[in-house]
C-alpha cells in the first residue's frame, strides 16, 4: 500500500490497482477564511500550498468525504473532480451537500461497501467533547472509514474525532495495521479542542499496540496549534518513536 | 504572440515573457448549474473538460476577468489562483467579489494599465441588447480589453458584448491587429441574445478590415447555441474565412 500525505487531511491511498482521494481541499494557500473561535492566529486557510499537483489528485478512482467540513471537502474539490467518480460519504445529508454541485455517483456508507478489491467501512466518531459539542452542535457528525483490500495492510482512518469509546471500538473491532489520526487539535479559545492533540496519540497506541499510527491535520489550517515537531518529541519522550510516523505534505508512505 | 484558446472565453495569451490569463472558468465539466432561460437545453455546465492541464493556468503572471459571471470566473479559479497573481477588474464591485476570497493584488482598470512592457485598457459594452437589459438587468456591467506589448500584435478582447457602438469605437480608436470575439450567442427563450451572435462577426470584419477575428465562447454552455461549424460555414460563404479564426478547446494561435 502506497499513503501519499497531500496536506492537513487530504491523501491518496493506492490499494492494488486502485486510487483512493480521501478528504480532499484541494485550493491554493489562502483560498479560504480562517475558522472563527480560533486559539490560533486568523491567517487565510489552507496555510500552506498544495504540495502534489491537482492533475494527480483528480484522477483517482474513489473518493471518501468523512465529512463535508471545508477543510476536507473545498470548493475546489467540488469544482474540479470528474461528476462520475464514486464518491462515499458519512450520511443523506452530505450526500445531499456533494450531489447538489452536480456529481452523479454518491454512495452513503450506511454498510460496508465493495468497489472493486476494496470495502470500506463506516466508524463513528466525535467532532470534539460532549461539553464543545453542547456549545457548537453546528460541528455537526463526522465519521472515519476503515479501508481493507486483499493483500494489503489495513487501514483505519479515524477523521475529525476526539479519543473515545468510538475510536476505542473501532480499534478494537477491526484491529487495523495503520490508524491515521487527526492531531491538529483545533484549539477553541478556552483551549478545549475539535479533534485530537498530540496526547491522545498515546491513548490510540496503548489500544492499538500492533498498529502504526499516521499523524496528520497539521501545519495547514489557521486553528490547528500541534506541530509536526511535537508531536515527533512526544512520541520519542515516550518511546514510541518507530509506531508513529508523521509525514510531510507529499510525502509516501509505503506499507 | 502566441494565443491558446482554453474553453469558452478563458485563454492564456504569451507577450514577451508575460503569461495572461483571461476569464478563467477552470471548473470540471458539468460542474456547474445550466444557465436558466435558455432557449438552449438544460446541459450542466461547463459541457466540455478542460482541455488543458491546470498546472499550466495556474502559473500565470497577470490575470484578466472581463466581469465576474460564472463563465468567466468560476468557483475553481477562485480557489486555485496564487493569492498574490495581479488582477485586473473591470469596476469596485467586481474587485470587491474577487478580493473577499483573498486576493491581494486586485486593480481595477479604470485607466489604462502597465505592468512589466505590457498595457491593458479597459474598453466597454453590453451583455445584450437595450431590450434585454430592461428585462434583466442583473446582467449587470461587462468590460472588454486591449493588450498591447511592444512589438507584438494588438489584442482586442470585446468580451461578452453584443455588436454596438462600443465595439465599433473601440475598433476605431485602438486599430487592433487581433480581436476575439464571443460568438455564441447566449440566447433566451424569446430569442434574443446576450452576446454576439456569428452574423456579427460581419459587422466586425467591416469596421475592421484589417483585423484577424478569433471567435470564442461557444460549445461550452448549454445557453451558447452557435456551434464553430456555423460560423466557419458563415465566414466561407462571405468570403473571410482567411480573417476569421475558430479555434478547438486547447489550440495554440501564433500571431
Amino acid at each position: 500500500m502506497k499513503l501519499k500525505h497531500v496536506r492537513n487531511a487530504t491523501m491518496v491511498l493506492e490499494l492494488g490497482d486502485q486510487r483512493i482521494l480521501v478528504d480532499p481541499m484541494l485550493g491554493a494557500k489562502g483560498s479560504m477564511d480562517p475558522f472563527p473561535n480560533s486559539a490560533g492566529n486568523s491567517t487565510r486557510n489552507p496555510t500552506t500550498d498544495l504540495a502534489v499537483p491537482l492533475a494527480e489528485l483528480i484522477d483517482v478512482d474513489v473518493v471518501v468525504v468523512t465529512h463535508i467540513h471545508l477543510d476536507h471537502w473545498d470548493n475546489a474539490a467540488a469544482s474540479l473532480l470528474p461528476r462520475d467518480v464514486p464518491l462515499l460519504v458519512q450520511n443523506e445529508a452530505d450526500g445531499k451537500a456533494i450531489s447538489a454541485n452536480g456529481f452523479s455517483n454518491v454512495q452513503v456508507l450506511k454498510e460496508p461497501l465493495r468497489i472493486g478489491q476494496t470495502v470500506f467501512t463506516r466508524t463513528a466518531g466525535q467532532h470534539g467533547s460532549d461539553a464543545v459539542l453542547a456549545t457548537w452542535p453546528s460541528l455537526g457528525e463526522v465519521s472515519g472509514v476503515v479501508i481493507n483490500h486483499p493483500g494489503e495492510p489495513s487501514i483505519y482512518v479515524a477523521g475529525d474525532t476526539v479519543w473515545n469509546d468510538q475510536v476505542n471500538e473501532a480499534l478494537a473491532e477491526h484491529r487495523p495495521d495503520i490508524v491515521v489520526l487527526n492531531t491538529g487539535e483545533a484549539r477553541l479559545p478556552d483551549n478545549s479542542r475539535l479533534i485530537m492533540d498530540a496526547q491522545e496519540i498515546l491513548e490510540v497506541h496503548a489500544a492499538a499496540p500492533q498498529a502504526r499510527i499516521v499523524a496528520v491535520h497539521m501545519e495547514a489550517l489557521n486553528h490547528c496549534v500541534v506541530t509536526r515537531a511535537q508531536v515527533r518529541a512526544l512520541v520519542r519522550e515516550h518511546q514510541i518513536a518507530e509506531h508513529v510516523l508523521v509525514p510531510e505534505d507529499g510525502e509516501v508512505l509505503i506499507f
